[in-house]
Parts: structure tokens; C-alpha cells; sequence
């Protein structure tokens, strides 16, 4: 295990992160909101720690597989400890694990909050929470690729364990060129938001913190109410088409710059996303039809809540926990499903689920047939076999930690669905649930052993379930040490 | 699509059921309980109906996978159609539909009843629910291999498709004397029980009854509150032990009359099974501890509910819908879980749980070995990657039809525990769920087109959902037709 270099990449984040702090207290300096000191001693404590942690460390490109994971998780747990500080020091959260909580679903562009009154928070504590979002949707080790040259080979290793997705398109054959587009997709896709959000009549600072949310398909608000605050369908609609348009793969707006429109119209997975969209807001609109009396107010509450929910955003217009149980059902379903893989959209991602419709759909074959061999098919080209054995995998670790979940949020005495659905928002990055932590509650009243272990929820969801866990594997260790040992010996 | 022989083996099962309703009829002289009409004319119709199925059809031993897969997916349901005759002419139930869930119920062993007074029902409609769960347990079709000689090689894919688990350890090369000796086994224990309920202070009527409820892991009871309404922890205690017991695959009871220690010793599957039980039971007993201030109580309690539900028999001597959202999550869970292979319990089955767990572990090996080939072993041998695949299918497609099955569920109106649990009780062949479905309710309230798909869920779980799927997809029936056109052009 190089543990220089790790020190060395966690060191220069954290001295990003505290420079990534200094956007948050020129709003509070601005509206003279009580939280400046709070940011002074965030930004230096971030930036100290970053120091101490590159002390005599150097960068090496000498960086393996095991290395990657490591930086990721420690990467992404140092960020949460240190976004945390801003909330803690403005006594925003009572506990330390509240600010922990707070910064983890900001960073992993959960958006589960535990804040009460959130239109009594400091400006810049609030722009400070959207802001983790817009980091933490592309990825800060992304970011960290795009700017900091010469990780070498082992750079690939963390961008495939913090893109979402079973696979990694890589655009160019240099990863930081790769890095370096989609951060620029995602700075235009957010401009573009902003400009329209001004014009639909929201201030600069609610266009750039409700942008921050959607784009990194994150959730956290400027207000209690979410979006339904504003009472504007324009906003609500730009919002909608945003979410949206986050939930694809960047990937695909890199084939329309380059003008390779069949790339984009031929792309299975994009036409199963909008599928369903579709066909579950046409449903939720017929179940809801009693509740909203304009067709044309249904069908937009119908869709807002569909794309905020499966895009993982989590933004609500309407209490969709009063909803009849088929509405609350469907939502809770596409939980599960999340965005399209190389979006900023969490979950299982829309391609897992199609790769496992239609395995299911070949062993119904293969029954009749035991001696056809019948590839599983993505776009005309079969999917690999260790790609496939991954996304099963995948599949029933994110289903057993959400069991498993469940039942530990039950045993703090919460009820089945505020158990169950809380898990889901969190391991799926969404936000809200329901019941005890429905769009119009918080996360507040759950038990702070419960709050740590949704935390780690949220991170295992947004870092794509094998990263984290590994690092947390005695056998990670274990074979680091032998390896070392016999590295030693041969030296 | 050898029709004739389809033809001939369902009209001889109509007969067989026919002949299997006299002893409902000999408890319905005894006690004159006004039903003996009802079990008359239904005798009539089965045997009737049976003759006309046979009239010109020959048993041929030209018999595929696909015949197999059809004689046992109509079988069951003809079966269940003549099946609900007694309930309907003694005007048991109110509709066709409510019979025919009733006998589907008690053929899978699932044990759910829409019956509001079960005390007030007749006699000998009790003895024959209770009497349709014994046949179902092991299998008509498997009874029927035992007393039919000649079907040859054809037998084996309709026991295969019959017989709960993903794979089938033939106990002997000849199919027959594999089905004989599990009908022998059955029947051991069958007359067991019913020996030790008698000593245990039941009568005769009740002791058979709750007999063929448990070795069959059914649920039907003669008690509206299930065996709770007996009071007598002897009998629980024997009824949980025996529901433990045929929940175990019963190939080990043949290799203990062999003596083959070793081979029953050494079943992972059984360890874990067992491990299952007590880890369950203990957390149950621990949440609802304030419940039942006996420890001795306590145990038995939650032991008799978590063995009733995770062998899917579903009896209860406690309504645990009352119980805290931990416990309710545990036993929602264990429905999943489901008997051993081989066993007469239903759902997803104990070693397809274990094989999906080394599969996720494995999957985390080779994450940081990309290249390392690592088999998943089951007492010491590899899983072949045929069984492996079609596990995993199974298990996709087992979640997939539990979620689209609530989901219709809540568009009928119910809520949302009802709707899922009704549908894990149901798939999973239990019987009580939660809410609306729960322990001392019944499923009445359920509109007429959700007990169909209900029912269908019934059959598909107990027929292991293959079978029953393919024998409704287009293409099953497509190459059939091509397959005789091609013939007939060869011939």
C-alpha cells in the first residue's frame, strides 16, 4: 500500500475542499449573516489539516487498485468530517453528527436534511449545503483528475469507483481529458439552469443553490416547503426538464457536441429512462386524479415527483406521503432504479435494471432451450460476462443492504415505512421518504446511531457499494500486508 | 405437443382428486353435517370430467419438456377448479372465484382463506381443505409418478417442475422409486404427528387435520384462531417441532434411514436453516419481550411464529401484526426465505439465500482479484454455472412479481402493508401477512380480480415460477407450432 501518495491526494482535497469553502463565506460576508467566523475557522481547519496531511508525503504514480478505493472512501469520509465543520461552528446542528449527517447527504447529493427551520439559517450555511451538492454530483475526485495532472493509470482505479455506473465510458484515452469534459458539461448544464432560473424570477442566490441541486441531482432546498415554496410552474418546469436532463449519461451530451446524433438516438438505456418516466407518471397521475383538479397541474405535479424521485433529486411540489398507497408505492419502486449510469443520478442506475430484465428473459428461454447460448444484449453488443456477474452482484448487495438497513432504523423503534423508505432515500442518495422522514419532515428524529449508519448508507450508495465496503474488508488489509511482507522479502 | 398423452394424464388426475374427496365425504356422514351432497356431486363432476378428459387419448412415453411443463401448470389448476366444487355446492363461499382461492390456497399449502367463521363451516369441508394441503405438499403430480407406472423419461421434467428447489437429488435412477420414497417419508410423518397430537389431547378430526396443515407446511386450520385457539403448549410444541421438520429437505430423512450420518451432518443448507430459525427467534423474543412476561413463553412465541412463517406454513399462536415494526420486518423478511430445497416449503427456498450471499461475497474477492477464478462451492462441490444462472434469474423474477404484484395490489385500493404482504404471503405459499391480510383476518375483503391474481401468484410460487410463466408466453406456443410443421414436413 502506498500510503504517501494516499496522504498526499487527501491532503491536496482537503486543501481544495477548505478553498471551495471561500464561494460560501463571501455570501455570508455579503448578507452579514452571522456565519462568517464559521467559515474563517472551516476554511483554515481544512486547509491545516490538508497540510498536515501531505507532510513529507509525495505523489507517486505507482498506484494500484487498492490504493484508488482507499483514496475514494477516505476521500469522500474526510470531505463529509470537514463539511461539517461550517454547520458545527455556526451552531446550526446540535451534535457533531448531525453536521456529519448533514454534509454526507450533502456531498453524496443525497439532500436527506436534518434541519427544522431552514428558512432561519444563515445564507451562507445555506448556499454552503447546495454547494457540497454541485462538488460531490461529478465527483470531487473527478474534479481532483480534471485539474491535478500526472495520477497516471492508477487515477483510473477512482474514476471508475466514484463515476456512478456498472461501466465507464471513457470518452478520450487520457482519463484526465475524460475528467475534463464532463466538468465541462456539467459547468454548462448548470449555467444554463441558473440563466433560466433568473428569468423565471428567482433571485441570483435561489438560482444558483436550487441549480446546484438539480444538476447534481442532489435536493436540498433554500426553503422548508422544497420547490412547492415558490408557487411557479415556470420554475417548477425548468427544475423538471433539469432533473431530467441530469439523469442521463453525460456521456450522451458529449455525442451531440461532437453532432453523433445516432449515438444518442440509438442509446437503449435513454429510451428505457424516459419509458419510465412516462408510463409512472401516467400512472401516479391516474392514481393522484382525485387530489389535483387541472389536467394540466396532475399531470405536471405527476411528473415533478416521478423524474425528482428516480433522478435521486428529491425536490418535492406536492406531499406526496398523503398520496394513496399505489402513488407511494411507485415512488418508492423507482427509489431503486435511480438515474442512467454516467448521470449524477444515484440508485441502482436505469442499465442495471435492464440487464436484469432481460437476463431473467433469457433463462425463461434457456428453460426450453438448455443448450442455446443467447448473449445478453446492450445497443447490438453483448455485455461481458464479468461486467454481468458485477451487476448481479451489485444487485443483491444493494438489495441485502437495504434489508439489512431497514431492520437496524426498525430496531431504534421507528415504523416500517418510515424504516424501510428512509433506508431507501438514503442508500439511494434520493432525499426524502416517507412517513417520519416524508418530504414535509426531516431526518431529526432519528436516533443518532441511526444517523451514522445512514451516513454510511449514503456513502456506500454514491460510491457504488464495492469501493466502500472493501475498504472496511479485513482481507483489504490483510493481503496489503502480505503483500507488502512479501514485497519486502523479495527486496 | 403430444396432446393425447396431456389429455389422458390430467383426466386420470381428475379422477384420482375425485377418489381423494370419499374420505371428506366419510367425515361429512359421520358428523351429518349437510356437505354429503356437496362432496357427492363433486366426486361426480371430477370423475366425470376426468373420463371425458381421457376419452380417446393414449398414454404415450413420447413426452418433452414442454408437455411436462404444461401437464403440471393445468394440472394444478384443473385441480383447483374441481377442487372448489364442495366449497361451492355446500354455499361455503359466496362466488366461483372465492372457492377457487380457497382450493388454490390449499393445494400450493399456502393456508390463506377468505372462510370469516371457520368453526361454523361443516366438517367435512374442513377435513378436505386441510386434505388438499396434504396432497399438494409433496406433490399430486409426484404422487402420481408413484402410482402410475409407464410415463418414462417425460416424468422427470414434470418433477423437476413440481418438486420445490433448484435442484433435484434423484435418490434412486428410477423416478419412481424417488417419488415412492418421498411419499413413504411423508407419510411416516404424517402418521407420527397425528400419533402425538392424539396423545397430546386433540381428536382424531383435529389431530389429522393439523397434521396435514404441517407436514405439508400449509396453514389451514379448523380454529379461527389458528392453533393459538387450542391453548395447549404440548400441542404447539409438537406442531413446531414438525414444522421445523418438513421444512428440512427430505432426501436427509432417507439417507438417515440409510444411515448415512455424514451426509446429513455435513448439509450446509440444513446448518444454515437451522442458524436462520435461532438467529430470529432470538431477535424476536428480544423486541417483544415486553409482550409475554414468561421467558419459557417468550421462546415459544417467537420461535412458533418465525418456524410457522419461514417454513411458509403460516399457522399462529399470537397475532403479530400487533407486534413492533422489528419483529413484523423480521418475519416479512423470513417469507422470503422459505423452506429447504426439497422440502414441502415454499418461497424463495434456504440454499438459493445462501448461494446468492457466497455470490455477493465471492463478487468482492474478485473485485480486488479481476482475474482470480474463484468457484462457489456447497459442501465442498462447485455450483455448476447453469444452476447458478437460473438461480439468479429465479430470484430476480421472484422479487419482480412480488413488486408488480403489490403494486396491482394498492391499484385495487389497499394499503400499502396489506398490499405487500399479502403478495409475500401468497408468492411465498403462507397464508396470514399484515394489516387488511393479517393473522387473524382474512383475505375476504380483497376485490374478486385481486384473489385471481392471487391465486396465480399461489400457483406460480409453489410450481416455482417457471413452469407456470413459460406455459403463458407466446413463444412456448409459437415453436410448438413450428416445431409440428417441421415435423410433419420431415415426416
Amino acid at each position: 500500500m502506498n500510503l504517501n501518495t494516499v496522504r498526499y491526494i487527501i491532503g491536496t482535497l482537503l486543501i481544495v475542499l477548505g478553498i471551495a469553502m471561500i464561494p460560501s463565506l463571501a455570501w455570508s460576508i455579503y448578507y452579514n449573516d452571522g456565519s462568517i467566523n464559521a467559515f474563517l475557522y472551516s476554511t483554515a481547519a481544512s486547509i491545516g489539516a490538508g497540510f498536515l496531511f501531505r507532510m513529507k508525503a509525495v505523489l507517486s504514480k505507482d498506484l494500484g487498485i487498492r490504493e484508488g478505493f482507499l483514496i475514494v472512501t477516505l476521500g469522500w469520509l474526510m470531505a463529509s468530517v470537514f463539511g461539517a465543520l461550517p454547520f458545527v461552528f455556526c451552531k446550526a446542528v446540535d451534535t457533531f453528527i448531525d453536521g456529519f449527517f448533514e454534509a454526507v447527504s450533502g456531498f453524496t447529493t443525497t439532500g436527506a436534511t436534518i434541519m427544522t427551520n431552514i428558512e432561519a439559517l444563515p445564507r451562507g450555511i445555506l448556499f454552503c449545503r447546495s454547494f457540497t451538492h454541485w462538488l460531490g454530483g461529478m465527483g470531487i475526485i473527478v474534479l481532483f483528475l480534471a485539474i491535478l495532472p500526472g495520477v497516471g493509470a492508477g487515477g483510473f482505479h477512482m474514476f471508475r469507483a466514484e463515476v456512478p455506473g456498472p461501466s465507464v465510458s471513457k470518452l478520450s484515452s487520457k482519463i484526465t481529458h475524460t475528467a475534463k469534459t464532463l466538468w465541462y458539461i456539467y459547468v454548462g448544464l448548470s449555467v444554463l439552469q441558473t440563466v433560466l432560473l433568473l428569468f423565471a424570477g428567482l433571485d441570483l442566490f435561489d438560482s444558483l443553490t436550487h441549480t446546484f441541486g438539480t444538476v447534481a441531482t442532489g435536493g436540498f432546498s433554500t426553503k422548508g416547503l422544497s420547490i412547492g415554496a415558490f408557487n411557479n410552474p415556470a420554475v417548477e418546469i425548468i427544475i423538471l426538464v433539469f432533473m431530467t436532463l441530469s439523469g442521463i449519461n453525460f456521456s450522451l451530451y458529449y455525442y451531440l457536441l461532437r453532432r453523433q446524433w445516432d449515438r444518442v438516438y440509438n442509446d437503449e438505456e435513454l429510451k428505457f429512462y424516459l419509458g419510465v418516466i412516462v408510463a409512472a407518471t401516467l400512472l401516479i397521475a391516474w392514481n393522484i386524479r382525485g387530489f389535483i383538479p387541472s389536467k394540466v397541474d396532475l399531470l405536471r405535479t405527476s411528473a415533478f415527483q416521478v423524474v425528482s424521485i428516480m433522478t435521486t433529486t428529491g425536490y418535492a411540489t406536492a406531499n406526496f406521503d398523503l398520496w394513496p398507497a399505489l402513488s407511494k408505492m411507485i415512488l418508492l419502486l423507482l427509489m431503486f432504479f435511480g438515474g442512467c449510469a454516467g448521470s449524477t443520478g444515484g440508485a441502482m442506475k436505469q442499465i442495471r435494471v435492464m440487464i436484469l430484465a432481460k437476463y431473467c428473459g433469457r433463462e425463461l428461454v434457456q428453460t426450453l432451450h438448455p443448450k442455446a447460448v443467447v448473449p445478453i444484449k446492450i445497443g447490438g453488443k453483448s455485455v461481458p460476462d464479468d461486467v454481468l456477474r458485477n451487476l448481479l452482484a451489485f444487485s443483491f448487495i444493494y438489495i441485502a443492504l437495504f434489508v439489512l438497513g431497514s431492520l437496524f432504523i426498525a430496531s431504534l423503534g421507528q415504523d416500517m415505512i418510515t424504516s424501510i423508505s428512509s433506508v431507501a432515500a438514503t442508500l439511494g442518495n434520493i432525499g426524502p421518504g416517507f412517513g417520519g422522514v416524508g418530504p414535509e419532515s426531516t431526518f431529526k428524529e432519528i436516533p443518532q446511531v441511526g444517523k451514522l449508519v445512514l451516513s454510511f448508507l449514503m456513502l456506500m450508495g454514491r460510491l457504488e457499494l464495492f469501493t466502500v465496503i472493501l475498504c472496511f474488508t479485513p482481507r483489504f488489509w490483510q493481503e496489503v500486508r502480505i503483500n507488502q511482507r512479501s514485497a519486502h522479502i523479495v527486496g
